[in-house]
């Protein structure tokens, strides 16, 4: 039997109380390991480098291992760039070569750039017209319910790739889920870390690492999907929020 | 600093999807002990007599020392008494003698034998017409945010009054916020344990515990807190589940 476990953290009382999002983590565990990954969990929202939160939710649930999607690990590379204006015109071009049109990526874009804090979830937006097609404004999209099928493989590859850090390890694994889901094209983010500031692209052919998305220090951060003008959006966050996924390591990385 | 750790856990499903509920718990603890407690928690809800959880809720949230309200602990006795129809009659008598009507007392006994499963929280009566005041029905209005003071004193105290089980340390504590709250005059209790038949009436005057208040095998329980007819119910519902209380130790018991 497997649990998912889901944690979130906020500053200033409970998100829906107006706290400011702190941190949220995503586990799929056996359960001999779901009190050690909770603890982690605890610790990990009492020391964010965004503050320490005064508010945090822990949700562990059953799920069947019948119901678990398995998808692919996305292929990492990553990007030379040495500031902020290049990296975000480099993320233009992965975007648009993934099918992101010019417009939706310059829109895509300017909507992280233009954040005033960090978002818990992700902003959708078309990957056509650039016109943000979620409602759940401030909130955004929550991506749940994922882990990596393997995880000591995986540290090891990360270890080999040299990008064994808990951004990457956690963003690949989402990034992973995201490029899987029924209307995604692509996927840009950057941290809400201020002491990390390499973003990426993701879609279905590759996680593509790019330093210097924003200024070393800030703290705010987010992610857009970019999706299929037709997509069936209750469909897609229904898959983002509640489909079981793990993600399995090709063995020939 | 202190924190308030709430768990809730339910079977077949969150409780808002429909899942039945298995077992609650309410802490009240220094930083330093969170991580041991929410483990405790999690033990807890994957352990219960009621059936092993599958979905489990744990909240941990700062409180300001400030904003914590302290409450005396009620004193305990123990009534003899042989069977469920004369435990009955006993409990009537000691809400009678509490301050509630006949017809409220008969009423509140009702509705705990005819629950159909047991509620995550408790009902309001009227401690006069017998009416159910609160509009929350199978929920339940939750008592939350409390604990005891001094856990060692009173884990020894309970030792020494030979009723050092975890249905009394926790029930205990619960009536002891309950009975100090705005408007309330007493309160009836039995658990939903299947293997703990005691239950008790509670007032400002003291906790009495009285043997056999259901059958042994039998997995509904709730509560009942009655309360006087021109409560402000909204004053009270807030009191009950959000303000921190501590309740402390009389020295002379």
């Amino acid at each position: 039997m497997l649990y998912s476990l889901r944690m979130r953290s906020a500053q200033g009382g409970a998100h829906e109380a107006g706290g400011r999002h702190i941190s949220g983590a995503e586990r799929i565990v056996s359960y001999d390991k779901v009190e050690e990954m909770t603890n982690r969990m605890l610790e990990r929202a009492f020391s964010h480098t965004r503050g320490q939160a005064d508010f945090i939710n822990i949700i562990v649930e059953k799920i069947d291992k019948e119901s678990v999607k398995y998808v692919p690990l996305l292929s990492v590379a990553t990007l030379e760039s040495s500031n902020v204006s290049a990296s975000h015109s480099a993320a233009k071009s992965m975007l648009i070569k993934a099918g992101v049109s010019l417009l939706a990526a310059q829109c895509g874009i300017s909507a992280l750039e233009n954040l005033t804090d960090s978002m818990g979830g992700a902003m959708l937006f078309c990957a056509v017209s650039g016109r943000r097609l979620d409602t759940v404004m401030e909130k955004g999209v929550r991506v749940s319910r994922m882990d990596i099928e393997e995880e000591e493989e995986y540290g090891d590859l990360l270890e080999k790739l040299a990008v064994h850090n808990v951004h990457v390890r956690e963003a690949l694994v989402l990034a992973s889920k995201v490029a899987a889901a029924p209307g995604v094209v692509a996927e840009l983010c950057w941290s809400d870390d201020p002491e990390y500031t390499t973003g990426y692209v993701a879609s279905s052919t590759g996680y593509m690492r790019i330093p210097h998305c924003k200024e070393l220090g800030s703290s705010i951060g987010g992610r857009v999907f970019f999706v299929k003008p037709d997509t069936e959006l209750t469909h897609l966050q229904e898959y983002l929020k509640c489909q079981p996924v793990l993600v399995r390591l090709r063995k020939e990385l």
